[in-house]
């Protein structure tokens, strides 16, 4: 199980960093700035979580494996990315994957360190959007997870299954395949049939 | 006492949630994007000053009405934009207010964790504006506080009260209303003569 | 050499203040908003190591020197902008040196406390860049370092000297020079030669 967890999360860096990566190469960054996005990404969430409930030092920086991953796919991005403009559907799929992954383990990490269901809901979410809240911070734009789609309602979503789960004293796999599944599924629905949520009326 | 400075803390955090609403909707955010900047704006700058000081986790997620009433702010700002809109000098004056409690609130507990003074004053300030300038880098505008008015001084002036004051071994209900009162008045003024601060020149 | 470290550390927080203020009196701020440009350039890198290897209260905020120093750098830039203008080429070496130094610094205390060396090189040129990066999202620009010359991966070198001399069991001076030599070396070298990362292609 902690073996198909680390391989699950590691698929998440490494899409998550395809995202940054690609997002800085767009903006015209040079390599460098195309490794500090994919990192960031495939990062920052969990850093600023683990920060927050105070697991000193985060992850990302006391495990090499997240950081190599990370590189991977920002070279990747960076000598290939005809390539990933061409495999975009597939990659959008892997990361709502991603953001399902991130959501349950945030929120489970959370728990594990006491805290309050409602807070560890809020984190978990926060673990799967906060990279791309960072990419957009970085690029100098307005955060995409903001304005569009249904993204971060699904992240809650997932998260709020692992929450009510727990209560229920249910099997932690069983609670992370359900939360992963109903994140990931609603995200997808959103995509294909353009759901959003309602913009305020300005007259 | 504890009492009369939780429902301030939270008259606080409504009205800056009010105000981080307001900006979200103005920008076109989606419902979800305007209870984020409501949240962040009314959260973010205690979040920062508990990190800070290693008051871990942070009330704002600690304590779940912090979230209930910055939701709250959100839902009225973005069903009721018109009306947030028409009470534009009321808020103001609750901001100003808001600012002063942060600050005093922020200032007393960085020097129960043991800052030295002149630190504490400063995380003070910073509980106070963080929000703000938070609620901007989402947005990708430059800060407000950084470039207008007399509002981050404001917050200096009270913190350095609570300071002064518990040098001086004053009782901690006069030292707070002091505080707010100094903060709260120094901003009002401000807005009242447009005082500004200067701006370099550059020949 | 505890004394020359805080002489050097004090210089690298009065250089990077004057290119915090530098750029914050370009974009028309106040003199408050030139003061906190100033400070969190100098100190945003520190605070954000400390933050993550758990050094709690930061530097920054316990040791007030780097404060008075900070200030000291805005209100200069302020008051005398066209001098800092016309000294734009001697900036430029001392900042260098400054990034050398923060890295160099920053790498050893994160190894004090513990972290992986691989992750005490990534925090340590996150001390000499972050507060760049910091500037530059407050000012709602990409970050300088993302995009141009070779900056991040000079620092990226000096924190490499400090983990290989560290492993080799060299003394502390001796890998603290060569570090910050090799750090300002590289900077100075690309800002001659005009070295760049390579970008990437989108056809």
């Amino acid at each position: 199980m902690r073996t198909l967890i680390l391989v699950l999360d590691l698929i998440g860096t490494f899409v998550f960093g395809l995202s940054g990566a690609a997002a800085a190469v767009e903006c015209g960054l040079d390599l460098f700035g195309v490794l500090v996005l994919s990192f960031t990404v495939g990062g920052a969430g969990g850093v600023i979580r683990d920060v927050i409930i105070g697991a000193i030092p985060p992850a990302a920086f006391s495990e090499w494996l997240y950081l190599a991953v990370a590189v991977l796919a920002g070279l990747f991005t960076f000598y290939c990315y005809p390539i990933v403009m061409r495999m975009r559907n597939p990659v959008l799929l892997l990361d709502a994957a991603g953001l399902g992954l991130f959501v349950v383990a945030g929120t489970q990490k959370a728990l594990t360190y006491g805290l309050h269901p409602f807070a560890a809901a809020l984190l978990g979410m926060l673990t799967g959007i906060g990279g791309g809240v960072i990419r957009d911070v970085l690029l100098s734009k307005i955060p995409a997870v903001l304005r569009t789609d249904i993204y971060a309602l699904a992240g809650l979503a997932g998260a709020l299954i692992v929450i009510v789960g727990t209560k229920l004293n249910l099997s932690p796999i069983v609670i992370a395949c359900t939360g992963v599944f109903v994140c990931f599924g609603l995200r997808v629905l959103a995509m294909q049939y353009h759901w959003h949520l309602p913009v305020a009326k300005i007259e």
